[in-house]
């Protein structure tokens, strides 16, 4: 599978009056994780939408994680995300977030391929999830979405 | 168990590109009902964290949550949340989001009751859920918090 | 003018490590204090959007704010939002934030009236405020939104 | 002036239901780039408000902006931020947000050097920058925070 790690600086604004990650701030990284994951195999969902009006991204599903250790501000961690199981109109994701050596959260999501219902435009139906995306997705490789810092004196 | 339901108005800025609730927004309504949870059983958690400085709150451990149908910018939602299960040192949370007849989501949390951990304070111990709030949050009674609208010319 | 008060608790996840809300979340109020202004008038602006494929709602185009006081987790402070000026195609918005007596923030907020550019549908471009938005939002009442809590036991 | 340019990938998360940006979110990123234009010059605020307790950050005292084209799912957008002025116990931050050659916001904000009241330690007293901060903070000299992209077969 196509694994994808990228680096989050936890921000002070990530971070509740514990001091550690306000923990929906996952919930939020997982989803940016998957447009990541995405787009770097070579689908930018903003795209998709504007072309296909029917189109309805790809909605959770079903999700579960194990909070494991916190993060506090300042902190780099690694957000580790690949598709875990392929189904007709569904598929599954893998979730990790690491700080150095420290596990912070596993988690899994179940999501969907999202398409306007013709009978009622408003609901959605799930679609078969299309063959480029599951091979794109599929090939086995790393890519790693780093954060650097240069200085021009 | 001291069931707790609230109504929730669905803002512009819940809501993303698809047009529905983000999801990340029903994680911190999660975290947003069991403060309120606490606040009507007689636990403000503010206080808490102020009068004794070792207190961690009540770090989340897991969680799991179905979606089932999407909410929209206008929709008042109702958030009912109340305790599953008590541990010793933990404790799982019930949450159900609706709109009229129609259940959004259904999940689970389970979290413990957190202080500095006393040979590491940069580190958390679970320790004991007090009694006091065992006793509050048990009791038998449901607690609406609703919005309300007046006019006044 | 109308004038909207409207209520709002201070969650744990609106607060920083510093333990006072963290001041992007008065901007988001801000954002939610011109939909609940426009829904209390009659006017919904996600009916609107889904009804009118070009309305691209009420950009904002400036905005300032002076922050006087900070808030706390737990704390109910109001939101007190009215237009305080009409133009052609722009309007703008006084927003002012108490709790008690204390006066936490003060802003005010220029916003446009937006249409897809026929042009390059892509942009944006500002027409007139409809009619009967300005009449609606300049009756001179007060509304009030506010939280409740009921017992049911 | 210390100039820091960093980029920042919008996410589906960043966007409404008019598919642009939700405005707080440049706020956010205001935040988010005064800290890291502290870390950069060698400051970690979390660190420091864990070595002294009263240490209260930077609070904001006043900010404006000007919004002159929207931001969208997927673009790459830049942070340019430094001090403008510094005062005894205050300084101001020039914040402009590019997309390729389009300026997409400019602001201004006003913020103090905050630390406990000595006389009411729940309350803020404005002190002055410190020496050293203000030193660091003014050198002449560029700093740019990239995303990069690495594939590893």
């Amino acid at each position: 599978m196509l694994r994808l790690s990228r680096e989050i600086r936890v921000e002070w604004g990530h971070c509740d009056p514990a001091r550690i990650v306000y923990n929906p701030n996952f919930y939020d990284w997982m989803e940016g994780g998957l447009l990541a994951l995405l787009s770097v195999a070579g689908f930018d969902l903003a795209t998709m939408i504007a072309k296909d009006v029917d189109f309805r991204g790809t909605p959770l599903v079903r999700g579960d994680a194990s909070f494991m250790a916190p993060a506090r501000v300042g902190d780099l961690i690694v957000h580790h995300v690949e598709v875990s199981r392929w189904g007709g109109k569904s598929f599954d994701l893998s979730h990790r977030f690491t700080l150095g050596e420290t596990t912070l959260l596993e988690g899994s999501q179940t999501r969907v391929w999202g398409r306007a219902n013709p009978d009622n435009p408003a609901s959605l139906a799930a679609v078969p999830v299309p063959d480029a995306v599951k091979a794109a997705l599929s090939e086995d490789k790393v890519i790693r979405l780093t954060l650097h810092q240069e200085t021009q004196v």
